[in-house]
């Protein structure tokens, strides 16, 4: 995955944090569910960008992982943006079943913590 | 705002950052429209529960804000909920006027990186 370079256009208008990383706020193109929360570097972006598969950092096995690579729940990339600081993607897809790694539709399905 | 403590049992759900915070994704609870990103420690977050105000931790200037106080464009909070990993939250509100501070409805209405 190393050898996907990001474009210096794109590059330039990213604010990286400390660990070179953006939060990816995932979300389903058509129904606007939020599906999840993800981390992304310039190799994951850039690879994003190439092969159209959701593809992430993640920051507990320090990897690269794509989205349904094992589970088969794989995310179609629809548009990438850069929120006005330059410091969120938001990554819209279609996302085939689950996006939670626990059977869930979104990583959101079941921590309510307050309503009103 | 330093007097709102939070629910020990909310508290006991969360899993901060090293800086005591976490990401929270801001959604228009009707249209589905992912309006910002911003950031939350244990005050924001009990103070948003009480007060129902949208209400955040600037990284940058290292202190609370509640969104709306300067524009007017506040956010009253519909739901909290907490993602499977316990370290993102999603706030649906109901966005007055814009969310952004450009004048724009979200914070990623221009910035488009990709689309296919």
């Amino acid at each position: 995955m190393s050898e996907t370079s990001l474009d210096p256009e794109i590059e330039s208008h990213v604010k990286w944090n400390a660990e070179g990383l953006v939060p990816a706020i995932v979300q389903q193109h058509d129904t606007g569910e939020v599906l999840m929360l993800a981390w992304v570097d310039d190799v994951a972006l850039a690879t994003m960008i190439e092969t159209g598969r959701g593809t992430y950092w993640s920051r507990s096995r320090q990897e690269y992982w794509v989205k349904g690579e094992t589970s088969g729940h794989t995310q179609d990339v629809r548009e990438i943006r850069l929120d006005c600081d330059g410091d969120t993607l938001l990554v819209k897809v279609d996302q085939h079943g689950a996006a939670c790694h626990t059977g869930d539709r979104t990583c959101f399905d079941t921590g309510v913590v307050h309503t009103r």
